[in-house]
């Protein structure tokens, strides 16, 4: 046995823990802060009441909520400028806020452009701003990762890797999460669990990551589904942003596998929600995955209360029904063949998720995935 | 449902991950470290193949080795002079060892005197040594815990609390484990068990703190006796090594309980291994708080794989048998009396431990355990 486990940051747990905000910031010798939020969350009210509880603390601060969907260059380099010299970030919103929090307390920190450091062109600066992270979905993890993803200026994705990106603190409020549309608990949910199942299964999976990645699953199909049908349900959704926030962990060491494959390859051909993709992803490859029958995939039965691998995709099934998830792909990918996706499959960016499944995936199998993705019922 | 986790550092397990040591430092920008290690791992060779490695990679380093037993003031002043200058400082030992390192990161980067600090006199400073602390008993979990225990000009134990003491990086290595005698793997071992049951089961469990405390029962219970009876075993020693600083992030965030109160107020009386009092302390009380029936303890029970929680007790006297622990007491004992050892047990520092226990601790409780204890064959 060896490993490595990469470092956890201060976790605050507690509906209504955003209350407590402007103290945490000032206990990390806050003055000044860059808030980067989601323009909806800006929107309802919570951009001012956040700086109107570090204003009482004495803490100066300004917000950056100008964009959406997945983070662009262009975003990056504007919410740089807004943290130009602050000395904490805040990030609050889904993962794209985070992202781009994260990645701005580095840039802001050293002036350089964030494509002086996408994908490890440069080592990030040693002196990143004191970060504080507030998930308000319950899927990415990024708030316990150190990954983020960005376009770049030719519209790839692009990723900056490191631990000088993680937060100093997470802040796990599941209040912030209930007024999340059903469908989105769900995709987002999904992907959450897939972060567990996937860390706790792959090649890279070990002793630490499993304890997270278990608990993970364990918490996350337990009330998944509850807190897709009663979103007020705090005490639920708080167990699957918690569960989110392990899942984080688990991948932040052991990374994904083939459903993640499989969800970026759809992303590389039309929009679609990353957390559905990488549920479909997973649902139409889990069958083949769990005739591997390792001891990983039956440690991973096991926390589900199942009693062999070979019962997982069944459950995984009845949960994505419990929680609703339609099998539908966008419209937009009426417009692409089998072969398009499995050609994306194949491309260079999405091997590291191919090569780190537990089982060889050789080309037939991606044509088969792609197969029964891309003949699933398309959205009107 | 509302906590709080503290920060967990980049741990590194493997045997002889300590080979990699210089590289650890070197990436934590180290070019001059302080390394406290227990005198008779220095006399081994290990304080010259360390200095060594270090050498090698352009760092240079001096020993502070002279200490045995429990940190004394004394012991944190030498060693904060010799780690006067140093931007790193290493720890490698037992609890002591790391105590003092942890606490010396402070002192040599601030200049204050360790009294300055303790029992929380003034705030610690913001810009301690880095650390990295590499544990050779598994037991104290000092490794992940922000306590820091030694005794104070009058002898009077005293502590040192804050997250400013925290590793940075903690390197578990079971090879640095085997060369320790069995007596003491064994009450290392209980006392790293205790940790994580006391964590899981008292007034201040949660939900986290749950995680790795349960992790660790898990595996401790599991692998220790093997780990005792067969030294060389290094993946049991490893797993109950890995147990221990799952039980150190257990007890940094939710503390211990009755049996630490016993073993403290035993140590308050004449001289006895810190890990075999607590054992002790932990078998004469557990049948009496086993009663208490909660949710927590028969959680508790079920991760040892037993139906309800008043099967623990016997559970715990199997395992304490099968690692070869005797019950008795050191004969200093004879000098004093079963209402001297209570007193112990109400003195105003030991109130935090009977406090935080699930079932309410009356006097009548506590005389019926120093009886237990006093009353217990005592070593020739």
């Amino acid at each position: 046995m060896k490993f490595s486990l990469s470092h956890i940051p201060d976790i605050r747990f507690g509906a209504d823990e955003i209350d407590n905000l402007a103290g945490h910031a000032a206990s990390l010798g806050a003055e000044r802060a860059a808030i980067v939020m989601d323009s909806f969350l800006a929107a309802s009210g919570l951009a001012a009441r956040v700086q109107g509880m570090l204003a009482a603390e004495g803490i100066t601060s300004e917000v950056y909520s100008d964009f959406a969907g997945e983070p662009k260059l262009k975003h990056l380099r504007e919410a740089t400028a807004v943290a130009s010299g602050a000395d904490l970030v805040i990030g609050i919103g889904g993962g794209s806020a985070l992202d781009i929090a994260k990645i701005v307390a580095c840039t802001a920190a050293s002036g350089e452009d964030a494509m002086h450091y996408a994908l490890a062109a440069n080592p990030l600066p040693k002196n990143a701003l004191k970060k504080i992270m507030i998930p308000t979905t319950a899927g990415t993890g990024s708030e316990t990762s150190a990954t983020n993803i960005f376009a770049g200026p030719e519209g790839k994705k692009l990723w900056i890797w490191g631990a000088e990106t993680k937060a100093d603190l997470v802040i796990l409020d599941p209040a912030l999460t209930v007024s999340l549309p059903a469908s989105l608990t769900a995709w987002c949910g999904m992907d959450a669990f897939i972060h567990a199942f996937e860390a706790s299964t792959n090649r890279n999976a070990h002793a630490a990551g499993k304890v997270f990645g278990h608990e993970a699953m364990r918490i996350i199909a337990a009330n998944l589904a509850e807190a897709v049908g009663n979103p007020s349900n705090l005490d639920a959704r708080g167990k699957v942003l918690l569960g989110s926030c392990y899942a984080g962990v688990a991948i932040d060491n052991c990374g994904t596998a083939i459903a993640h494959n499989i969800s970026h390859a759809m992303a590389g051909l039309a929009p679609i929600h990353h957390g559905l993709a990488t549920a479909l992803g997973f649902e139409v490859s889990l069958p083949w995955l769990a005739q591997a029958d390792t001891a990983d995939l039956n440690a991973a039965a096991a926390v589900l209360g199942l009693t062999r691998a070979s019962e997982i995709p069944d459950f995984v099934t009845r949960l994505m029904d419990a929680c609703g998830i339609r099998r539908a792909i966008p419209a937009a990918f009426n417009s692409f063949t089998v072969a398009d996706l499995a050609n994306e499959m194949r491309a260079p960016e999405n091997q590291p998720m191919r090569r780190s499944t537990i089982r060889d995936v050789n080309d037939a199998d991606l044509d088969t995935f792609a197969t029964a993705i891309m003949t699933m019922q398309k959205e009107a």
